[in-house]
């Protein structure tokens, strides 16, 4: 089935230890698209500004990404991010954010896209995701992302989106913010009495886990010693995780854990080089490749 | 078979933030041999003062370790350490260590210890691993524990104990220190070059990772909610690896991935309380408990 993605799309510049690359292809909605669309075809709604490059609307559009939906303001710039990683490539700093035409991002729908099945609120405000939910009523699976910022500023309004999503995926230190638990397992469980039905938390080189009112468990990252830019892993494990689903047109248990583990492959070729680069050079059989040698590893 | 272990016995205070114990029941060779008992029979060598309390010794005996290594030097004290943890749990300060008695361990072995086909060089210096390396020549297996000590200050015999044993246990962090590789995965093979046919990082929370020339994998730990005082968790990890290897009597590579993964489980009822509180309490029945779980956790 298609899958419905609303969040930023940007324009990114990367500084790690070894190399900077400036203004390149980044932001949630993109990540997350790219992965899905392994799995699915994506529609994907978003803003950019007229600096916007024509040739990054069509390399999504040869993935089968629906860009109906990402609206190029005239005058305006595109959201621009600049980050910069520590030498253990797992924490880094923000040294800039210009929202710029993100700013002012207020999602309308076309009417075929609100009847998404599929849909996933991609990094923006919790008002933002509201008014998409707002539109998108009778999604058989609505999942949503949020950040530290959000947590901090717009803590109601998150409420509230906790209150009608299906799931939510965060980050670690973004699980313990939201609960006030430094262990893990406590926060998944208290993000979950928050209102989804399911929590994933993405602990970087360390994987994932996942929470249900039936379930708790952990899955491991895929061991890579390529991390060029984990940017975008989150974004990408969030896309993969989606697009097996919406594939699969079902999110029960068993589904649910394999999306997670797609999720997982996903993003450790994502980190393998800079913006989109490594995932434009593989196909669904690097990640089936993967998925078998990920299966075995964790068999005994 | 039985399983040899040599290393440190000690009395721990433990601070966590919600609460202190005194003097309680520790040192690697303690969490070792308890977490091992469950699967094979254990000799334990070291050495206490007689501060030691006599109850403690009769605690292992009751649990098939033979503790007719375990020397008592009148008018010395034993070994203590003072560790405080921060509120995150895996993270601690060392508050206080006094090797006492420790200092001058001097391991010498009875005639049929010498010939024990499983061993393990619990904490303590590579020239005490050494001179146990020189008095049990012909071990079917032998794995040795090190820490950030002993990589800074008696690297050379460090070198030299891992071009002598099988396998090699260490923390991530320790795993950094020896190679000088952020990366996990180059930091694993890395040490592996050192000498040992593998080598097991340990990542505390996050689990443990496997290097051989063949193999590289990770197993996530068992998520527990209840984590009271990590200390031992190490030890009785690789007691738990060790033991199960020791009762199949072998380490081909099903077995070991399989004893990584009782290592990990033994380890998570070890957090549970402080000392070797929660570990008096469970028997096999418990650890083939969780097995059964966490092998259909890792199962899609």
């Amino acid at each position: 089935m298609p899958l419905l993605v609303v969040g930023s799309v940007a324009l990114d510049t990367v500084e790690t230890p070894k190399e900077i690359r400036e203004d390149v292809l980044g932001g949630s909605a993109v990540f997350f698209s790219f992965a899905a669309s392994y799995f699915t075809s994506v529609k994907l709604v978003s803003v950019v500004g007229d600096d916007w490059p024509e040739s990054h609307t069509r390399l999504l559009r040869e993935r089968n990404i629906d860009t109906a939906g990402l609206q190029v303001v005239p005058g305006a710039k595109t959201f621009r991010w600049r980050g910069k990683y520590l030498p253990n490539m797992n924490d880094r700093e923000t040294l800039d954010v210009r929202l710029n035409v993100f700013q002012d991002f207020n999602p309308v729908l076309p009417e075929d896209y609100r009847r998404a099945q599929f849909l996933f609120l991609a990094n923006g405000s919790p008002s933002i995701q509201l008014k998409v939910l707002d539109q998108v009523k009778g999604a058989h699976l609505a999942v949503a992302d949020t950040m530290d910022l959000w947590i901090r500023e717009s803590h109601e309004e998150l409420m509230e989106v906790l209150r009608r999503i299906d799931g939510l995926v965060l980050n670690d230190s973004e699980a313990k913010l939201l609960t006030g638990q430094e262990n893990l397992v406590k926060a998944g469980q208290a993000v979950r009495e928050m209102g989804p039905k399911f929590v994933v938390i993405k602990k970087g080189e360390h994987g994932a886990m996942f929470f249900s009112k039936h379930e708790t468990y952990v899955l491991p990252a895929y061991p890579t010693e390529q991390v060029v830019d984990p940017t975008g892993a989150g974004d990408s494990f969030a896309g993969a995780m989606m697009g097996y689903l919406a594939e699969q047109a079902t999110f029960d248990p068993a589904s649910l854990k394999k999306a997670m583990a797609y999720g997982i492959l996903v993003a450790s070729y994502t980190v393998e080089a800079f913006s989109l680069d490594r995932l434009r050079e593989i196909g669904r059989e690097q990640i089936e490749f993967r998925m078998a040698q990920y299966t075995r590893m964790l068999s005994f």
